[in-house]
């Protein structure tokens, strides 16, 4: 059966560790593995602009040795002419090419492709839900530094709400058993359905270290150190909470994401680091940035051991060799795959309504897509799109063989078999399908 | 002598068949044919995106172990820059590549490409006039899953008016002895230049197939049915001149070319084949279409065995493979080469004036390029455009040798030498070219 | 010690023959050399569009049996979200690729990317400053043909001022030993510090040919007859101080740079070269031109063996797989590297202000580079930008050890040691970087 990266949890824990262990192996002599996949062909499949992915993607496969085609602006092309993604990857996973790399700004759209090509997916960021192999990438560079990532005592800095990278990099921590401390930029907190969910799957709750002026603060000798764009506006983040901490392992780093609505909202100065930063706990901490960089980062710090950043980017290419051998059945692993999801029951079908996030793949490519819902748990109800895991607001449930709808909480809820779950945002809508209330 | 692949009959008969084995070897063990190209190199030169054509040719050089160098958007490189076609791929093909394929929006560009470049020349499409590749490999597929294309019974269906696709392929059917039926969309039936070809040159008639309404055709058990867009409105097409065929072979269904001009006068809903639509005389019938497709196919087909459209791309990357290495001359046939196509007498110059279609090579890099017509026959005189295939009106004819013109089917005019041929679409054209009338 | 390709000075004289040798034995089998560099990766960074350059480069690559990425519009992505030439080759040069050829507006912008890189960077182009793999080729195809660059006779023809080509082709044909002689279009003289340059640095002072009207010179059998654009303006190109030239080997025609400003300013029609141009002293002379040619150059020489512009271009695939090989470290060449430019003393930091070319590097990525000048020497003060070449005009010297400013040819500018020296444009900008006149 084929194996497709769409989200970091395609991969079982020991696949992760033995896919870095490659990795290594690979990482001193790149260019001596052009043995491994001549005659194989990567399809990079780019729905919006990504250079630097698409490069580290296509160089992945150059130094396997295999052949790269490459469609960097697909927007402009195929999908111009009216042709749906689940029609383009299977003409060009029929025969064009043995893998798929695909970027594509819809949420979901990765794992659509991968349900219809018949060749391995690897997900190359889908809107602002995935970009499994940049949190792969991330996370490996902890591991090369440290040789562990469990125990590792890590903080996520800068625009927390918008980052789709540090989302996906706080679970990952969170699941290889890393400890998680946030500073946010003001405005720009983690948001709290990621809070959730590191607690509800890796019951891993992280410490949050708050902005403070910089008079009450500058005594302390362990504060982080920001200096502010604006130089004549300094402030200082710290926490006590954190107090148990000797000194941090990493400092990761995120740019503020301008291009996001709600971007406007940011207030004061965007925290940049440099090299006076890296003071107190932070004196061995290593700077991690996914790049490209605007300020955030002062260039004095390039020099500087500590700072991993274009190490981390030039890791992404034994990363993404290890993986792509392992996808195209190069490279086997001794490692089992993870057990596939159970979590929840799935419920699909258009009678309850479609997922309420616009650029959701089943609300761009409706036309073969219908609506397709996770129901994590029963009471209180809580279901999540089960392509890009927006939450679903239900107001009513149905069921499909009775055609009769209950209200949200009632006990009638609970006993609707899994097949015939129908969820509904509104009554009016459970009428306008044909269901009827529940008698009274 | 170096081969192009600017038309279908730019191959023999004998070597498309010879090309389709070849084919067949190669589509089990695509991985297996990298040793074939090592250091040979294909130019996609693409003036107008077509992501799809150009990654199957580069996907079938990478799968031949050659390399790929591509300009997926020469539209607005050099030629923005003021370069002919001629230049550019005398360039290319001076030492950049060995072999080049081109997409251009000029009808007979290719053939001009062929004739300045010094590397054989793969015509990915000219504009509206012809796509070879395409054509190849439709007709491979059909050969791949009967195993003979003499004596298959076709229906050609959809707009058969503006897809240069469907032209070809019906030109490759009759050539090879298949019986082609069609149903045209109402409004686009084929056109009369092409049933005349397929008359001349072919010897063939296809049988038309005409659409009724629903009521008076539901009762006909080989009737075949559409779905419209509509669901509202149904129609059915059905014909008694193909009474005598007991079941067709393939449909083949073109998209709407909703981009050209005359389009809008389409009228009532594009025919939409779904599983529905295979019964009676097309139970057995593959459905083929061209891709990408619209709405003119169902997606409840695509997992019906009938449905031959995502194999018919694939089938794509070997036949290119095939005929790369033939051209390449790394794969030699033992059939012979086409005879030299010897209809008409050719009529160089600027004298009589230039190609009526603005979009012909001759016009859109007429810098270097004279107009060039085929006289095939001359009484009644009918020429065309030697490169975009125009039909060029004649009012007069001229003699080069004695500065005299005729009127268009008067005697004199047989009695001009070939070499001396003008002609002249009014009588003012070829006083302006200082051409004196006959004596009467 | 990496080497680069930023200039064609970065090459020794006795490596550019000896890289000649290797591109002469490549030329004839250029499919044969695809053992050399497998593993190995070149990026193409275009930030902007240079097909025909692109397309050479990635060929050399693939016909050494290298791999390619190639980002052919880096404008519209990396940089479109702000990251900065030098993040962007140290990214790539990590382990993306193993060299990379770069074509950037902002003069200068090759070298930054050569000092950021950890791999070598190859000069594809930046702005209107240098272009050196054209130049290396325009020297190899004289060579090729000539077996020499020593002593030979070249004229440069048409557009003299904005042709960056030409100029390059200038400095380097004093270099290795030509003659040149020149042709401007009336206007489009060759520029005053083009001309200082080929004094100062190779002791040469071209031949200047003036441009005078048809009717006195048409009885000169060396004549060299320009056909102009416009059929019934004739001219006429000679001049008596190249009476001593027997016969031209070469003619180097360059095309009308309509694109920059100035360029309106051009009078007459611009010089084209027909079959009829090459007699007297032009009877045996090679014409060449970079490509793409406009009109200066009539379609009826391509056939001729005198015309060598096609050959020329075919010749850039094995000079530029000489010149990667080598880089790559693949090729070893027994001559000695040039030495380390000493020409001057640089001067690096703010406070002298900017230079004044608003797209040169320095004030493009003004965010992480300073200015940096050349004083070529003392009295009278002669400064250049040490990146895009800009002449500084220089009205003060300060002394960043005394802070005292004194007026440009004063005796004690001469006094300042190197590493202390400022420049300054006006008084004005001296005092608002702090320092003080001198005393009188």
């Amino acid at each position: 059966m084929k194996r497709d990266f769409v989200s970091i949890d395609d991969l079982g824990d020991d696949e992760v560790r033995e896919l870095f262990r490659v990795a290594s192996e690979m990482a001193p002599r790149l260019r001596e593995w052009s043995h491994l996949c001549p005659g194989r062909i990567l399809a990079s499949l780019f729905y919006e602009p990504s250079t630097r992915t698409r490069l580290s993607f296509e160089s992945a496969m150059s130094r396997l040795g295999g052949g790269v085609i490459s469609a960097p602006d697909m927007r402009t092309s195929s999908a111009a002419k009216g042709e749906t993604l689940a029609d383009t990857v299977r003409v060009v996973g029929g025969s064009y090419a043995d893998i798929i790399a695909l970027r594509h700004p819809a949420e979901g759209s990765a794992r659509i492709a991968a349900r219809y090509a018949d060749v391995p997916v690897v997900n190359a960021g889908d809107g602002s839900h995935e970009h499994p192999t940049q949190t792969l990438c991330d996370l490996y560079s902890l591991y090369a530094e440290k040789g562990r990532i469990e125990g590792l005592d890590v903080v996520l800095c800068g625009d927390l709400r918008f980052s789709r990278t540090v989302h996906s990099f706080a679970y990952a921590l969170a699941r290889f058993g890393a400890n998680v401390a946030l500073i946010a930029h003001r405005g720009f907190e983690m948001p709290e359905y990621v809070l959730r969910r590191l607690r509800d799957r890796y019951r891993h709750e992280p410490q949050r270290l708050e902005a403070e002026e910089f008079g009450s603060l500058a005594s302390r000798a362990d504060a982080v150190y920001f200096t502010p764009q604006n130089p004549h506006q300094l402030s200082l983040f710290t926490e006590s909470a954190v107090a148990s901490v000797a000194k941090f392992d990493a400092l990761y780093v995120t740019r503020p994401q301008n291009e996001r609505p709600g971007a406007e909202e940011r207030e004061g100065p965007y925290p940049r680091i440099d090299r006076g930063s890296l003071s107190g706990r932070f004196r061995d901490t290593f700077v991690m940035h996914p790049l490209p960089r605007m300020n955030e980062i002062a260039y004095d710090l390039d020099q500087d051991p500590r700072s991993l950043y274009f190490k981390q980017a030039a890791r992404g290419v034994p990363v993404r060799m290890a993986l792509l051998a392992f996808l195209l059945g190069v490279l086997e692993l001794r490692a089992s795959p993870p057990r596939p999801e159970t979590v929840g029951e799935v419920v699909r079908g258009r009678d309850g309504g479609r997922c309420p996030n616009a650029t959701c793949i089943t609300n761009v490519e409706s036309r073969y897509l219908e609506s397709e819902f996770r129901v994590e748990r029963r009471a209180p109800l809580r279901a999540t799109c089960a392509l890009c895991e927006s939450v679903i607001e239900v107001a009513f449930v149905g069921c499909s063989s009775t055609r009769v709808y209950h209200r949200e909480g009632s006990g009638d809820v609970r006993r609707i078999k899994a097949e015939h779950l129908v969820l509904f945002d509104s009554e009016d809508r459970a009428k306008r399908a044909g269901f009827s209330a529940a008698a009274r």
